[in-house]
């Protein structure tokens, strides 16, 4: 057994397919998001503007955030010290906990490290402790998702992307005794679609099944609070489970659920990956308490993003770029090739000083790759105005095909 | 299917079995660890002394660790705003893999949202990248370790804990050409016993496998840099992969693998739970960076935490106290009972403003639950006398047996 040459061999199939990724080196400025500074290994360290990110909102250079976390590291210091159960919960955590709570109209709320371990531990637990559960996933679901369904170990049932009679049709040829979940996304956030939440818990009435609902995307971003596309559309109270982050619209990092007080209290008392780990730390618990509680009053953030999104879509669409059929914030490039959506990348690094990460597999489908642009409140006309000429001297230098 | 009544009778076995679980609610005093204050619940707001933090040397109130967050937060904000590939690689991130690597001799390390999450992601992922590969697991692994184990899908051995010629046992009956990996701890943290790394090392080179080596409750207290036992007894460079927290003794948040570059290249392409998550918040992994630095250069807090343990220990059994024969920090009292432990706890925070959190199933076997002290380089000796008089008291107000 030769260990080096089958990791290197692991390492080669990335090369050959185009996909090994190299990570840039950057600093964003607080103060002056977009700004960014990025280090050397792109013709040395200069001024970027990253059009890339998911701090959608800015809220990570928010000055209420900024404070709340410089305060909570005065008053109790840097970590928490401890798992939520051993020495780790702290009022910080039961004050959040509350305000997501309330955000989504639910009766509790449970932290996690990340969003991404709230998927996996929540849906792997649940599954687990309702015996012979079927999963309904719906094709497009989130890594994290998929990871919490495979470790529940249970029965999953795969339906297309936001096809409702596809899910229907499977709910229907299962066994009705069964119990079952639905876990979907409400944004998705490679392709900007939204998902039809009130007839997906239409459905789950009809065929008994619990909801889960991954609003990662659309907490802060959609609801007159912010508490997602499932408060916009007046739903909330139909799904069972919500799950979200800190880490996105509200810039700073960690994962959550909110539902009823009974499935909080069994994941809490079940997940491993709850339980065995170190609780966030106090201080991001303050930034994104301050964050959660700023976007629950303000909508200027909200109002702002979606102007510079519709924006930013109008521009590439007239000036024939292949703009993807987004109805969100999000504005995605369709490219189709891994190689060329690198170059295309690098190019407006290296030339232009423009930060967008080409998104290659596994992160989307091969053949599906693509430029992924996320404006936000502080992109102003003129950076969207040099983005599209820059994105328009590329296409033509490398003989890319334009809209008519 | 009523799927509130699943929900409610897993609780009901909680309560049944004396082991569900209420979080205190508490805020530790930054400048003045281990002081604290702890909230309704318990006799009403009030201080308390925390006896049971894993920010085992105060890291987390160290004015370098608190001075590099304060700097990060207004230089770059609250969150990273991505993916480590799609705008969450700050050049913070890459600093501390260099000084991490730099910790443990080894080529390269890479940076997780936890120990939990470094742990599962990185056992699942090598082992499918390795066909065929068979687990080798000390039975007293972390909870994390077994998820990553399972979620690996993969033959997995159990050997006894710490038992060498079972270990050997178990590989020599395998196949020789399998691949195969040793998974262990170097500090069993609810014991606090040290596993034989050497020999163990020595069977993994007879028999051709890797070793991963959970250095969780280790690093930053072991060794003369703090690269843990496997510094200390100078056999880091024979362990192939090395894990460790940012949590506990350097007092911040995270996790971490330190191993060849190679290894590093294939977890970072290809484990989900790496890959699709927001990165550790720059102003948490500025904060380990300081503290990781301070550990490697002052050995001060590590030879007063030694010394505050021992004197702990000693003070314990002078008194009869059933201390457990633990070899390092960690100092553990057997109380054989979730209830008697959950009490003793309960009457020391209400009565004596001790927090001491009783240590239950499933965090360690049933029949074995245990008060597990953590004494930090600022536990005094008259905060020790405290505690052992309360305990005495306790002891014999509940009628508990002393050592003779
Ligand atoms: C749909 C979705 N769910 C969950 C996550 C994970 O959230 P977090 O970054 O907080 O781990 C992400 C992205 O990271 C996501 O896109
Ligand atoms: C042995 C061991 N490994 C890993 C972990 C997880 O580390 P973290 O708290 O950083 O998630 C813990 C405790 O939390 C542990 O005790």
């Amino acid at each position: 057994m030769d260990y080096q040459r089958v990791f290197n061999q692991a390492i080669d199939r990335l090369h050959a397919e185009g996909r090994y990724r190299v990570f840039i080196d950057i600093l964003r400025n607080k103060g002056s998001f977009p700004n960014a500074r990025c280090f050397a290994g792109h013709n040395g360290p200069k001024p970027i503007t990253v059009w890339c990110s998911n701090d959608y909102l800015a809220m990570g250079q928010h000055p209420a955030v900024v404070t709340a976390m410089e305060d909570a590291l005065h008053d109790v210091g840097a970590g928490s010290g401890g798992t939520r159960n051993i020495g780790g919960n702290t009022h910080y955590h039961i004050e959040l906990e509350g305000e997501l709570a309330d955000l989504h109209g639910k009766q509790a709320a449970l932290l996690f490290t990340s969003g991404y371990v709230s998927n996996d531990a929540t849906l792997s637990t649940l599954a687990k402790i309702l015996p012979g559960c079927i999963i309904f996933s719906d094709e497009l679901n989130h890594a994290s998702m998929i990871a919490g369904i495979r470790n529940s170990g249970c029965e999953k049932q795969v339906f297309r992307h936001n096809d409702l009679a596809h899910l229907e049709e499977l709910l229907a040829a299962a066994n009705p005794d069964a119990p079952k979940l639905i876990a979907f996304e409400s944004v998705y956030s490679m392709d900007g679609d939204v998902a039809p939440i009130e007839a997906i818990c239409d459905l789950s009435d009809k065929y008994n099944a619990l909801t889960y609902l991954d609003e990662v995307h659309a907490v802060g971003m959609y609801g007159a609070r912010g508490g997602g596309i499932s408060e916009r559309d007046a739903v909330a109270d139909r799904v069972n489970i919500i799950e979200g982050t800190l880490g996105k619209a509200f810039g700073v990092m960690g994962g959550y659920i909110a539902t009823d007080q009974t499935i909080v209290d069994v994941i809490r008392s079940y997940a491993p990956g709850f339980i065995f780990t170190t609780s966030l730390s106090p201080v991001l618990v303050a930034g994104a308490l301050a964050s959660v509680r700023h976007l629950k009053a303000s909508a200027a953030e909200r109002d702002g993003q979606q102007a510079a999104a519709t924006r930013l879509k109008t521009m590439f669409a007239d000036a024939g770029l292949p703009v993807m059929p987004s109805t969100t914030h999000i504005v995605p490039l369709m490219i189709g090739d891994p190689v060329k959506a690198k170059r295309i990348s690098d190019i407006l690094l290296a030339e232009y000083g423009v930060y967008v990460q080409p998104i290659n597999y596994p992160t989307v489908p091969r053949g599906t790759e693509r430029l992924r642009f996320t404006p936000g409140p502080a992109h102003d006309e003129s950076m969207m105005r040099d983005l599209t000429n820059a994105l328009l001297e590329i296409w033509d230098r490398l003989e890319l095909r334009l809209a008519a």
